[in-house]
């Protein structure tokens, strides 16, 4: 018998079925004596239209009456599963953001959980009931609804999850785990049983979407067992733990690739102290979110390259934050590139392991595919490529790696 | 300058459109330097799709979950017109029934209001904001989320005004106002300035239509000022009044008809004690709403007939009770018939005018409708016809009390 807790997203309960067949998955896990409560999103598509709504009347910043309005998708998803359990025979009851209550911060449409005060799910658990909890939402110290941001029921998962020190999390979703490639891409990409939660950072920024990576590392603070699995498929799913948890390492977990970050070249910049402030300090202020930063040596100890990345859709307003920066920065001139790949090999292997990075290079050498920009943490590699060999790449590596079932 | 409360339903509501034209009258009586609340029901038709989902889900009896899907409706537009009129510049802030709150017993589905705690609202006011408060909603005293039933609205709108002492409240809604007899049926229907509660509540029951029969009893109980007006025309609409405020009163207020019930004869009922009990309680325990009740003597001394309306979807159910109660109740057979239309006369000025009735029976009578039953009240006088003469005698009787237009 164990205390689980159970996310299902926008897909899985996206319409009156599909909220009978997860009400099926919870009544069996139920049915095995274990503690289950269940954590939902609204049906797919209904948030996007509650947030068009919005966005065609309102004319500033939000306060509030976005979360109000949004945070009623997930309102009708837990109603509607309490309702499909009780009718197979199981106590289940719905609980929203606020009569957990989860507590927010007052950042109206994008709240941080401060606090999940978790007694009455208890309760509710040791009556023998099914609590069903509205994800992605919460309450402001005002007393207001306050919702997380996109994806945020994965964090009210784990949050709760924590607050319960409950034995798993699964996070239920259309795919089947994660996998050592992207499978649309790469169709020997294999299923791993195991990542750590730090490979799982990577990749969920790395463009694999599995999981929202505040819940990845909500979930490294508080130690909570994570399982990302199919919502109908029985496939065993992939577990994301603590590093103490896996003994054989891999040396690498996976290939990853983005196509969303534009490439921008500040040529000849002057090489004194300070550049780097006078540039990222404007684009911060902007809300541009860089990536990828990579300076070399200045070979004429004057003016030297600076190359980053930022999303692709705030590519012109990054230049023209470089424009009106222009003579503080004193550059020759500015390059830059919409068409970029990134591709990266993920793995804490690779600390204790060399050759990780030699294998990268020599196999996108021989596909005669030009590396741009490197950048490297400590379990990561990425490189720029342009974006037409992105596909190759990955397929390359992948198989490099011996990734590619036999 | 006065504090209004107005309250807005589906069909004003049904679009973003016209939630921008319910901001735009909001403001306008805003800027005349009045304080106002305002109440808003769901977009129309949201409600309905909503309540379907349950019913294809729900088998048994709802508690609380029908309550939590069914009340976004109202969360949604609060928060959309709150959004409307910050964009037009004004301060508004929407209040969910919780928030308020309004609280409730724990009839879930169809709670009555036990408290408005008005602080809240009244606090927003005195600031200069326009609290934008979710009708049909409160919250029970187990913190869970109730509504009122269908046409909640109106009644949380009178509960609002009453707790705020407001200075009126108006039920703004696609009518112009109350009518002496429905415009649709009679083209000389004449709207009314002014009615007493007690006539509202009369007409509310006959079929009007323009007001929950539940607001305009809390209203006559906390004489509250209603108006009933249109809520994009000038209009004027109909004041809803203590009699004690209506200085000159007419005989009659309005011709009322409703086609919604079934008559029901138990021929030869034996004429003793406890007959009527042995009848009627058990149509109420199975929750049948018996209106009319007519009977006459017993000629022979030992047997009569009885003559009762129950709503027309309830008789095949009405006529099983029956029958299943046939040994107890002892009657020679049972007549029914669907096809019976409730013609009303209404009016506080008919307990001091002779020849209301008189008036009312000779102008059935010289169109040749036979009148199958009579009852009476103090300010109505309602008979049961053939259905098929319904609209002829709604347009007789108009004419018959002088209400025609010139």
């Amino acid at each position: 018998m164990a205390l689980i807790v159970q996310k299902y997203g926008g897909t899985s309960v996206a319409d009156l079925d599909h909220i009978k067949r997860v009400a099926d998955r919870v009544k069996a896990i139920y049915d095995q004596g274990n503690q289950i409560a269940v954590v939902v999103s609204a049906m797919a598509g209904v948030t996007d239209q509650l947030v068009q709504w919005v966005r065609e009347i309102e004319t500033k910043q939000s306060n509030g009456e976005y979360d109000t309005v949004v945070s009623t998708g997930e309102q009708v998803t837990v109603g509607l599963l309490a309702i499909a359990l009780q009718a197979l025979g199981v106590p289940a009851r719905s609980w929203l953001g606020w009569q957990v209550p989860f507590e927010t911060n007052c950042f109206y449409g994008s709240a941080r959980i401060t606090n999940v005060k978790s007694e009455g799910i208890a309760g509710c658990l040791a009556k023998g009931e099914v609590p069903i909890v509205a994800g992605f939402q919460g309450i402001s110290p005002e007393g207001r609804i306050t919702t997380l941001g996109r994806g945020g029921s994965d964090t009210s998962a784990v949050a709760l999850a924590a607050a319960l020190n409950a034995d798993r999390c699964d996070i239920c979703t259309d795919v089947n785990g994660v996998f050592t490639a992207d499978p649309r891409i790469v169709p020997g990409a294999q299923k791993l049983d195991k990542i750590t939660y730090e490979e799982m950072l990577e990749m969920a920024s790395q463009g694999a979407k599995v999981l929202q990576t505040r819940s990845v590392e909500m979930a490294m603070k508080h130690n909570v067992t994570l399982r990302v699995i199919s919502s109908f498929l029985d496939s065993g799913g992939t577990f994301v733990l603590g590093e103490e948890n896996i003994v054989e390492q891999e040396k690498i977990s996976g290939v990853t690739y983005s196509c969303e970050e534009a490439k921008v070249t500040l040529v000849s910049v002057s090489d004194k102290p300070g550049t780097a402030a006078a540039l990222f300090g404007p684009l911060a202020e902007a809300g541009i979110n860089v990536d990828m930063i990579v300076q070399n040596i200045a070979e004429d100890g004057k003016s030297t390259d600076m190359t980053f990345t930022v999303p692709r859709s705030d590519l012109q307003k990054a230049l023209s934050v470089i424009e009106s920066n222009s003579i503080k920065l004193s550059f020759k001139r500015v390059d830059s590139d919409p068409n970029v790949a990134k591709i990266s090999v993920i793995g804490v292997g690779m600390r204790s392991h060399a050759g990780v990075a030699g294998t990268m290079f020599s196999a996108l050498a021989e596909k005669g595919i030009n590396i741009q920009v490197i950048s490297t943490s400590e379990i990561k590699i990425s490189v720029l490529i342009s974006e037409e060999y992105a596909e190759l790449a990955v397929r390359s590596l992948h198989a490099a790696y011996g990734f590619d079932a036999e």
